[in-house]
């Protein structure tokens, strides 16, 4: 079995009757999405929100109950991969581009559990470019802004077009070399006007699931070791 | 001549050729406009950008020169109004609808002229709502987590419809009744996740101009008395 696989599986395992869960994005949540319809086919009762149209097709079509924000209060638990992860539980998030609406997915969960293969692991972030998401409106002036904090930002292209989130706003990729100081950087980040969010999401994880190529799985709660 | 009209030919006073200048929004700046294509008519040359389309239309009707945000480096001086001003020239904004175009422009801008009329002074922001811009994904959950800072959140409308701001999110009226502390709720504000940015503009103003219904003007400089 794969190392994402074998991580996405051991997460859906908290799962319990009752519960509304927050569905993330990407290649390692695939197999999570359908361990949770294997489960409801087994018996288990829950309803779910998703971060992004693919998921909530793909959770549909597996039998999985998706409700609108308005009927729910807040969200029990959310399962998401990440791009980066550090020894802190700290992420760099948003390569697949949905990084503002995983992030308001993850804010409004009580519980936020981040699956990975344990090639996601890292020392310090940075590695991986962190995506700003900015307004159109004078992007230019806002990137020069984002620039002046110490990195070297690239307007997100897809196929020759400049990309466009699912908000409408541009990705901008930005390499800051080795982030330090992940709370300060993205609170100075969100405080230039035109940025509406960036893909550093700090203490927001509560547990960690990295899957192992030998096979193996480790869970690890925030705060326990 | 009207407290608005003085306070906006007075700023006006400080326009020197050869600068880049930015253009608020509404019906103080809106002189102000008048005021600058008069100056550009008697010889003075600038260039210019605008905060709204509205804007942009009257300067390019007025012969005032406006120039795409790729072609400008930073912006001399921005001239805005405002709702609310206090005595710390922290105001609020955004009755409009367009406070992130204005606060983008306003963060650019090596000096950002603020034009009231008297009735705008206040000793404690917070008399007026605060603008709240949100993006639409999963909005009811933003608006639980800003309602959870201490207010009553509005979902502002228009004509019976929901109010869409020029970049197609939700503005949130705000009552936090008296602000004590802008400047922490406007970094907490912008910690949200799904919050684009909020109508407080702390320390950003470097120059306030108040027009009096008795025919006066005061020009007060940021920590000059």
């Amino acid at each position: 079995m794969s190392p994402k696989k074998i991580a996405a599986e051991k997460a859906v395992e908290c799962i319990q009757t009752g519960m509304t869960i927050g569905l993330g994005t990407g290649s390692t949540v695939y197999w999570a999405i359908h361990k949770i319809a294997q489960r409801i086919h087994e018996g288990l009762m829950i309803r779910a929100v998703a971060t992004s149209n693919g998921s909530e097709q793909l959770a549909q079509q597996l039998g999985i109950p998706i409700v609108p924000f308005s009927e729910i209060g807040q969200i029990d638990l959310t399962i998401d991969g990440a791009d980066e992860v550090d020894a802190h539980f700290d992420l760099i998030k948003g390569g697949g581009g949905a990084l503002l609406r995983e992030k308001i997915i993850a804010a409004n969960s009580k519980q936020f559990i981040v699956i990975i293969d344990e090639s996601k692991q890292v020392d310090k972030l940075g590695r991986f470019p962190l995506p700003v998401e900015v307004v159109p409106f004078a992007a230019e002036l806002t990137i020069r802004q984002i620039r002046d904090l110490g990195c070297t930002p690239k307007i997100r292209t897809t196929d020759g077009q400049t990309y466009k989130s699912d908000n409408g706003n541009l990705i901008i990729d930005c390499d800051f070399g080795e982030i330090t100081q992940p709370a300060s950087l993205t609170a100075r980040l969100n405080s230039i006007p035109g940025v509406v969010d960036n893909g550093l999401f700090v203490q927001m994880a509560s547990c960690l699931v990295v899957g192992y190529k030998d096979g193996t799985v480790k869970l690890e709660y925030m705060g326990v070791n």
